[in-house]
């Protein structure tokens, strides 16, 4: 076994110990179709805990799933002008309806369509369609739907999980009667996804303001919450815009109001994606690959049987499935404990360090010695993978719970304590340029945060362009002191996040 | 109100029947994408809980779900050669990856692909083509992956959940060293299906064989599960593919075996879809709208509170609020009771007649008088509208698992009652042509299930063309009965299943 697991380690290249991180732990892969990716079984677990925790959260604030189509008509893309510029480079077209043999014997699309289709890049526009069907009165409102789905944007330099052709999410689009209680939602939203992001992925997020230039297209305003890598560059994990009444004035999404008007309605629309597993991942992996926070960890447990005869074998076993059943007898956080048994018949440091890069939070090892003493030797992923300690079973089982939490709230300090010695408050661009460009990072390693006042100007994001930065966002948490933009000498009122970003 | 809720009636028009039925109960609704629908929240609810269960039942014979691309580039759909037969009518295929103003202005599709892709109507030409990377020995063996996707397959005459361009389904995808136990997944994955058509969905089915003319295309063998709808015609409600070797040969799946020799796999797939909301509507709903079976309701007790002034509101809200809680405490089949209150201030009939339409199991009304005496009005969805009954509060708690249990076996043994009274065993082509062109069932009615004995062969399919008639399947349940064909004289081992089929 080498001294880490994975190579290269972060520190020597970043952007290739990610990807070997994702192979180790069995995540993902590269298919044969350009830019998308297969989740592997692993790595889709991990997505359906996260799905799991997301729904119940949506569903308890009154949102209903429901489904809507692949494709969008061209003509209703059109409908909003920002809408369409802002996907147009990356859509994938449907033209043809059939295949039929050429005069080669080859086969070739036949059956042109009228109108080309496009495999929806995000729904705002056939979804827009239905509520202006199911809109009439006031009495309509809200209409609070959310939809978990795959969408397609076409990527030129993919990146599994973060950057990918076609990926799943869930978009949330609503529908209100006034300004305020659209807005009341995005906010809403975005708070869901800061408590999912903090509590259960452990994942420190700034919740802020987009600069308009960062805008999802056709907006009034968009909201992210904003994470910083290991790498210091900021990965945006999720977003929440507020529509104004651009879409439904697009889409003719109009009701008689209580007083007797006809208004347009105001909208919003919201999501988050399976690039968030490559938040997690690059948040909390190190050199000896995946490190999965409990919440999200499909088995938070897994039990190594060890015995080197026939006979030790069959007591072993009969043991690690008692002490199994015991564990899963265990809540935490409301869920009983997941354990896994691994009985598998192969060498144990395989076994050990598969387990290890795969990112299970415990590991325990039971053998004859360990039942002997009635113990068992326990080791946490967020410690050294040798951290070995030997705990009595009852104590074990009884304090498992409690370990969990341990990790948990523990990986998401850390987290935070890295963003925070990464973060910097600058006052010029002279500053800035030498944050981002200090050298002696390791390869992929990028400056940090940096707290600047800067205006929302295209003169900002001019100035930043060579340097490869960009303001994040506006963090509404953050303090208000007021300030001059270092690039423009415009009066601001609070600072910005500026960083290298995913 | 009209003496049914839904108009027209089973008997009057059955196929209108059933889009009224749909509308009524609000599950889904055409969309402005030709053959795709939307899927609105009632409806989907149910698929969700379909999901649930299915999804359990996987996971609890060694499946897991991964998650593969949406397109198949066209020389993958072109390895197998039935397989691209099968499915060239129906492809929508992706030509282009961005979209351009052209010279007048409009936007027209250009970044032509080097290759077409094909939007999945199946994913056995992408799936295998990860397994031919996968599988190196038979240690690797089997792998059991299921998905939970879209798929399209480009339909010319759509009906909602029965036949659209777009459904969702899950596909299993298995790969074995053995033909035998791929034939044993086949028929495990095949009595999954019968027990959640039986015992979830209340809709008896009958296990059977394709006749080879509707075999999945490529598979050899194909097995499926067949529902009769109340119009008399079957609904194929499931189908589980032994695929032997031949996806494995197109695709160069391989393995090094045991002995050491290299071998292909052997391979399976096996899917139900979105259609199965169909056959429960189909089955079970009457001239008043859906009868949802209580596995699969969404909700399977409302709680409707009944109050003429404010202070009556109140009291009765508080005693709604307490009854739900108490039934929510209550367990059917390993789960709390699912009740919603409706508070909603509208007409009582209005809001009764949306439940009933809805399908709601079981309707509750709580008012001042049912509270002095101690007790709740219960209307039962598998019995009439107003067909009340008055219960002390503490019996109808205690008994509510009692009676949810009595509305799902009831529904499937009636079911299974106008199954049986609707199939007939027939000896001659003269019987069967009467059987099926009886004139007097109603618009839309037909013939029934026709247990005849008839061979594997082209004669057959012939003959019964006129009459759009198919063979179903051939029972494997059913009696083992030797026979002679109707159509051709040649000797068969058992009777087949004739019928209409959606």
């Amino acid at each position: 076994m080498p001294a880490n697991a994975i190579s290269p380690t972060r520190q020597e290249d970043y952007p290739e110990w990610y990807q070997q991180v994702v192979k180790a732990a069995d995540l993902a892969e590269t298919s044969p179709v350009r830019g998308c990716m297969v989740i592997k079984p692993h790595g889709f677990a991990v997505w359906e805990r996260m799905q799991g925790i997301l729904d119940k959260a949506f569903k308890e604030t009154g949102h209903v799933n429901a489904y809507f189509p692949l494709f969008i008509p061209l003509s209703f893309l059109e409908k909003e002008a920002k809408h369409v510029e802002g996907f147009a480079k990356e859509c994938a077209v449907v033209t043809h309806h059939r295949l039929e043999q050429g005069p080669d014997g080859t086969l070739i699309p036949t059956g042109k369509l009228e109108e080309p289709l496009i495999v929806r890049p995000t729904s705002e526009m056939i979804i827009g369609s239905m509520y202006a069907k199911w809109v009439q009165s006031w009495r309509d409102l809200p209409i609070l739907i959310n939809q978990w789905a795959n969408v397609v944007r076409w990527e030129m330099r993919p990146r599994v999980f973060l950057r990918t052709a076609e990926f799943l999410w869930q978009e949330g689009h609503t529908a209100h009667a006034t300004s305020e209680e659209a807005i009341e939602e995005t906010l809403k939203i975005l708070d869901i996804y800061e408590r999912f992001a903090e509590q259960d992925l452990a994942v420190p997020v700034i919740k802020g303001i987009k600069p308009s230039a960062e805008r999802f297209p056709g907006a009034v305003e968009t909201w992210s919450i904003e994470a910083m890598m290991q790498d210091r560059r900021a990965l945006q994990a999720g977003t929440s815009h507020f529509l104004g009444q651009n879409f439904s004035k697009a889409q003719e999404i109009r009701f008689a109001s209580a007083s007797g008007g006809e208004e347009y309605c105001w909208t919003t629309s919201w999501g988050v994606s399976t690039r968030l597993i490559g938040a997690v991942i690059m948040t909390h992996s190190d050199d000896d690959g995946l490190v999965l926070p409990p919440r999200i960890a499909p088995s938070q447990v897994v039990i190594l049987p060890i015995s080197r005869s026939e006979e030790e074998k069959a007591t072993v076993m009969a043991a690690c499935e008692r002490i199994a059943g015991e564990l899963r007898q265990q809540h935490w956080r409301g869920e009983p404990v997941r354990v896994s048994i691994d009985a598998r018949d192969i060498r144990g440091g395989e076994k050990t360090w598969q387990h290890v890069k795969q990112g299970v939070p415990l590991r325990v090892e039971i053998g004859p010695r360990d039942l002997a003493a009635n113990s068992v030797s326990v080791f946490r992923r967020d410690r050294g993978p040798k951290d070995r300690e030997n705990l009595a079973i009852e104590a074990f089982v009884s304090g498992v719970a409690g370990v969990l939490e341990e990790i948990q709230t523990g990986l998401l300090e850390r987290a935070r304590a890295y963003r925070e010695a990464n973060t910097k408050r600058l006052g010029s661009l002279a500053e800035v340029t030498e944050f981002f460009a200090e050298p002696d990072k390791g390869k992929g390693m990028h400056g940090g945060f940096a707290i600047v006042h800067v205006a929302d100007d295209p003169a900002v994001a001019a100035a930043l362009d060579p340097l490869k930065v960009t303001v994040r966002c506006i963090p509404t948490d953050g303090d208000d002191e007021p300030g001059t933009c270092i690039v423009t000498g415009q009066a601001t009122t609070r600072p910005s996040v500026l960083a290298k970003a995913y």
